[in-house]
């Protein structure tokens, strides 16, 4: 009886435990070890998939986080690692992604569930590579195998993993013009915030500004700086009105924005002025990106964000230095 | 007298080491280090090469593992690796390739040495480079080398280096339907595995699998797994029924089952579960690069196979640990 | 009065150092740290992009040095490596590069100031990644930005930003046959070396030979044998005729020729035979990357020189090895 009440109690807290790995699995996405926030990005998820008509988005990401967090399990990746979220956040991307680009069909539910296990290890494969220069993949490993599943739907032709083409080519003609009334650049400013989960909505915008200030006020301003300044660039040098109406070309810079400004340099004026230069710098890359892959109609998902954000990391890291001398940046960058 | 025939006994000994080195040369394609596989080897290619009309490919074979061997003994290489067999297969690819994607001309042939010799010290680049991660070049100097030089033949319009497009190209649409008979598919299953060596044919597929036994029965056993899960993936995914029919989706699934199976990880039921899933992550890595070299009409080679076989590797090595733990794999890996 | 007079005078020598490290900037991109290299580089530079037209590529270079050297200011590169000239020479070529490739708008100069002062800190995030080989980034943060710049204005529709398409594409057609008179062969042998800073100028070609002799008579005939090698070459396997006229397949290899000729190894017949291979193999290089580059009209810049060196020093490295023994070679490799 005794014995039988305690197996219980370790069963639910079991439970809360896995519940809690997965939130913060989610909200890893925008480095926030935070399940509440986890919570609520799924809440922005969730409206926002539903009000696209797409909720295999919402349910891929759940799919995702749950296959890539086992993925972790079975190997035995480092515990602490998996508490804090960090084997998820990949996996919940590429589950959104598959569900963005690929109809809903039992082959692309497989898929998707293998390649969100996938993403765990090729983590580890790219952050043990990554490590000699203290930096690490960051969402690379959902970048590259979403890649690789992409490209290779266009050689097979099994109509059950037809990719979704309307969505995934860039518009490569300028269609219409922009709307430059201040209500309409707060919803593209907010759907920029909303497309790194590749929501298009500007509620699901608020959503995740939310779910960020709860985590650090810190990650809700520079998320929101990010966005802001990407779009104000985009705009200067006319980049394709439908993109930047559609938050394209602001996902990666609040990245961008959130990693330097907050996460790996601590908050002062000259790790500010830091990140803006790499938020515009990151609206560069992911244009040049575009244009790369434009041959082949495919999207650079979170690319841009990963090389800006390397190459704004490396210049401060000494080779065979023990003890890196930040101190001009503030503080040491966690590893 | 008696000096010359000491003089002669030695170099009849030159002669049969020079003759092992280039035969384990071959051999080492497979990540083989034995003479007799290497001569099995290249009887399957000879036999191939000129049922296939193509004898260019077998004698490309000898060219390139004998100025690869060159290029080694040229610059001094590490003499442990030659005896291994290590400065050659490169090489005998690079001959191989050359032989398939090009005419038979004077420039051809001395581009092909050139680059066979090239690719003893590209490997040395690469190794150099990826021993931080304990990891090596893999048939990745064949692989970079050839493109450089199919890629750079788009450019020339001496006729004395016309590529042979119509080998090169990738067929974009489905030419007829995949024929499902055993008889059929064991055909292309024996022509994944001759497609190594890029020899389509069956027969060069039953010498390589006999080769293989020769030397150690899990190499056989897993190549023959490699080309077996391969196909049953293609033809899951519906990829191009020529592709299939030709062994094109076998190769390199075929060399990253070895690599994983047997060569760098001990053969256990752990390390058998990881294979197999690298074997299936090779498929897609595949079917990614043919679509993003479709523009050019170029080949992946083996390519996919060592971008798999890294990312496979790669997760269970920590950076700065001396002595690695691989206890859940069985054995430390080779390096 | 005294106090005055010593400030002006240590005023006087701020200016001369600071226009010494301009100019050393300008020499460094052929490897030469000597100002009097550099003010001849300039005029070579001026003369060539005033006889083609084309003031901004000389306006650019100066306007690419100052910012670059700015950048390392900012952030406290290395003292040393700014007296060297090493803080400058991507930005100089970033400004011929983008004088080169863009028209003269308000845009486009504001752009090329930030892209040479990226050019300082993304030499510094290179530099710190391979200082694990031993090797440094030579000229690629020049080529990767441009590239980056290059590539994103394709998809930007400001018509202060729009591309020299003209200038940028390759051409894909052989145009014309090439004039085999020695008087010709000369000029594009020169041609050759002028391109090194985009200037299409056999003048400017005897500008920079006088340059390079100035400094090292070893850089001088490297130089003008990496030229002559690699318009050998590229006629043997008739490359584009306007091509080779315009020197388009001399400079990368120019650069080759100095760095692994008498940089990187010390003069010696071993090294000047491996010299040779790099300048031949550079030739391919750049072919294979012309045509990989051809879907998007870019042009490759010294991408081929950085990628061929590169695999030409890395052999010669040995992982882990305190004290690399390079005596085959010489003399050890300048880090």
């Amino acid at each position: 009886m005794n014995n039988n009440a305690q197996t219980g109690e370790v069963r639910t807290n079991d439970l809360l435990i896995a519940i809690r790995t997965l939130l913060r699995g989610v909200a890893q996405v925008m480095f926030q070890c935070n399940a509440w926030t986890g919570l609520l990005f799924l809440a922005g998820i969730f409206w926002g998939s539903y009000e696209n008509g797409c909720p295999r988005v919402a349910w891929g990401a759940i799919v995702g986080v749950v296959f890539a967090t086992l993925g972790g399990v079975f190997t035995k990746e480092k515990a602490s690692d998996g508490e804090e979220g960090l084997w998820g956040f990949n996996g919940a991307l590429v589950g959104c992604g598959f569900g963005t680009f690929l109809g809903s069909t039992w082959l692309m539910w497989i898929s998707m569930a293998f390649f969100a296990m996938m993403s765990t290890w090729v983590r580890r494969a790219l952050n043990n590579t990554m490590a000699a220069w203290k930096i690490n993949s960051l969402t690379f490993p959902f970048v590259l195998l979403t890649w690789i599943f992409l490209f290779s739907t266009h050689l097979f032709t099994n109509e059950e993993i037809t990719p979704l083409l309307s969505v995934a080519v860039l518009p490569s003609e300028v269609t219409g013009t922009l709307d430059y009334s201040f209500g309409s650049l707060v919803i593209y400013w907010l759907k920029g915030i909303s497309q790194v989960f590749l929501i298009n909505s500007w509620v699901t915008g608020l959503f995740f500004l939310a779910a960020l200030f709860v985590s650090n006020k810190w990650a809700g301003i520079w998320a929101a700086a990010g966005s802001a300044i990407s779009l104000a660039i985009a705009i200067l040098f006319h980049a394709d009105p439908s993109d930047i109406a559609n938050g394209l070309f602001g996902f990666s810079p609040v990245l961008t924005a959130i990693a330097l400004g907050m996460t790996f340099y601590s908050v002062n004026w000259k790790s500010a002025i830091w990140t803006v230069l790499g938020i515009i710098a990151t609206v560069f890359v992911q244009a040049a990106m575009d244009a790369f892959f434009e041959p082949w109609g495919l999207p650079t998902l979170t690319g841009p964000f990963c090389i800006t954000t390397w190459l704004f990391l490396l210049p401060l890291y000494k080779f065979n230095v023990t003890e890196p001398d930040h101190s001009f940046w503030g503080k040491k960058r966690k590893d």
